[in-house]
């Protein structure tokens, strides 16, 4: 597949993605997606894809069998020179998958120099300017470790690379606030949503680096990973009481969200 | 001219871009652009692109009539589904060249939301990821101003969306230092070495956006416009004094810059 190269998603990176999970091809959390999609279209200035359009784009690409990772992109179109929009941009819908990866059974992080910064949409959305989670995961890579723990521009923790991240605080779920320049991710909202539902105490807070240390567990999400525990943050390895106290977190998120 | 939807430069906004002033043919500043391309590389992990290749891209774009804008662009190159980098990327250069804007007698600034992170390489290099930059230009605009003032993540002074920011404390040119998080621009250094040879007192410094309020001229420089006056901030004009302090260093500046 080809697009033009004055198209804005590629000379400014204006445009955002969407990367979905589908199961023997049905995309999971699809009306989420397209929800958090058009949300973020409002806060770029562009229109929102129809979601009909994009079924049909993503029906095209997916090979409904087994687990596939669906990616729909919506760029900002084709513009002249120079920062200004078009007056009416006319977005272009890109639909790839490819296999799924595997679910990993743990997950290490590497806290890394690049942060979120709260006044950029950039960490709130998944834009087409994604180079500050690459640069992120590439530096976790760097240092040994499965994902990048970025903490944000006030030195408070954000999330992961490309995932939320959640820990325990004895029984008391905890996330970072989204004001604290996290992605508004679809599995965060369904794991608070389904906390809540069942009456466990959740907070979405701004907290130091330091929580994690003490913690009683935790965990990262994201579409195609659903929860995985925390093994190790920074080299130091989580005891087998706390892992084991992840590991029943999430298989118990995993259940529930995936619950008819 | 089209990119394959693959190149790390669309999914991602992996990679870099030039915008360099042509007069009749001739590209202004072209080494320090081609230097400041191969750093930028090093510190994405990409391989630099052969000067000779982009000069004959150049070339094949330009109408070597009057003042042009040539762009050249330099991506990730194709990679497969994740963020993880290719083990060996291959950049794909894209040429392209429009008629130059013409160059405002005066700018005016309003300051804006969306903060400069100087721990991103986003704040420091002309990456594919330049949505932050479009958003502080469409807010400037929105607020009746031609550029962004753009504060870093601390709160002081840094560029404005697509310009570096210099101002006069008595006869001493001041200008955000570079770990503020501004980019490392071309005119900047051309600017800042001028000065230096003439044995004009210079700061690269962290400064509040207070100092705007009291300095004694302010310009923004930039490949395409060279250095053109501050005529007002959020709103607030200069004196005509000041502005004729201004334009006086801006004509001298453009003047000693475009020597031969």
């Amino acid at each position: 597949m080809l697009i033009p190269a004055d198209d804005r998603g590629f000379t400014l990176g204006v445009g955002l993605f969407e990367t979905l999970l589908v199961i023997d091809g049905v995309p999971q959390f699809w009306a989420g997606h397209m929800d958090r999609l058009a949300r973020g279209c409002a806060q770029l200035g562009l229109p929102a894809p129809d979601a009909d359009a994009c079924g049909a784009a993503a029906a095209a690409v997916l090979t409904r069998k087994g687990r596939e990772a669906l990616r729909l992109s919506w760029t900002g179109g084709s513009g002249a020179r120079g920062l200004a929009a078009p007056p009416s941009p006319r977005p272009r819908l890109i639909a790839t998958a490819a296999p799924a990866p595997p679910v990993p059974a743990t997950l290490s992080l590497a806290t890394v120099g690049v942060r979120r910064n709260p006044s950029s949409l950039t960490s709130r959305l998944k834009t087409l300017s994604y180079l500050d989670n690459v640069q992120a995961r590439q530096a976790a890579a760097a240092a040994g470790a499965d994902e990048a723990l970025m903490l944000n521009t006030g030195g408070h923790l954000a999330c992961a690379a490309a995932a939320n991240l959640f820990w325990f605080r004895g029984d008391t779920l905890c996330t970072p606030a989204l004001d604290c320049g996290v992605l508004d991710g679809i599995m965060r909202a369904a794991v608070l949503a389904e906390a809540r539902a069942a009456g466990r105490p959740v907070e979405e807070i701004e907290g130091p680096p330091s929580v994690l240390a003490t913690c009683d567990g935790a965990f990262l999400t994201s579409s195609l990973i659903g929860a995985v525990p925390v093994a190790a943050v920074d080299g130091k390895p989580y005891s087998a009481a706390i892992l084991a106290r992840s590991r029943s977190a999430t298989s118990a998120v995993v259940r529930a969200i995936s619950a008819p």
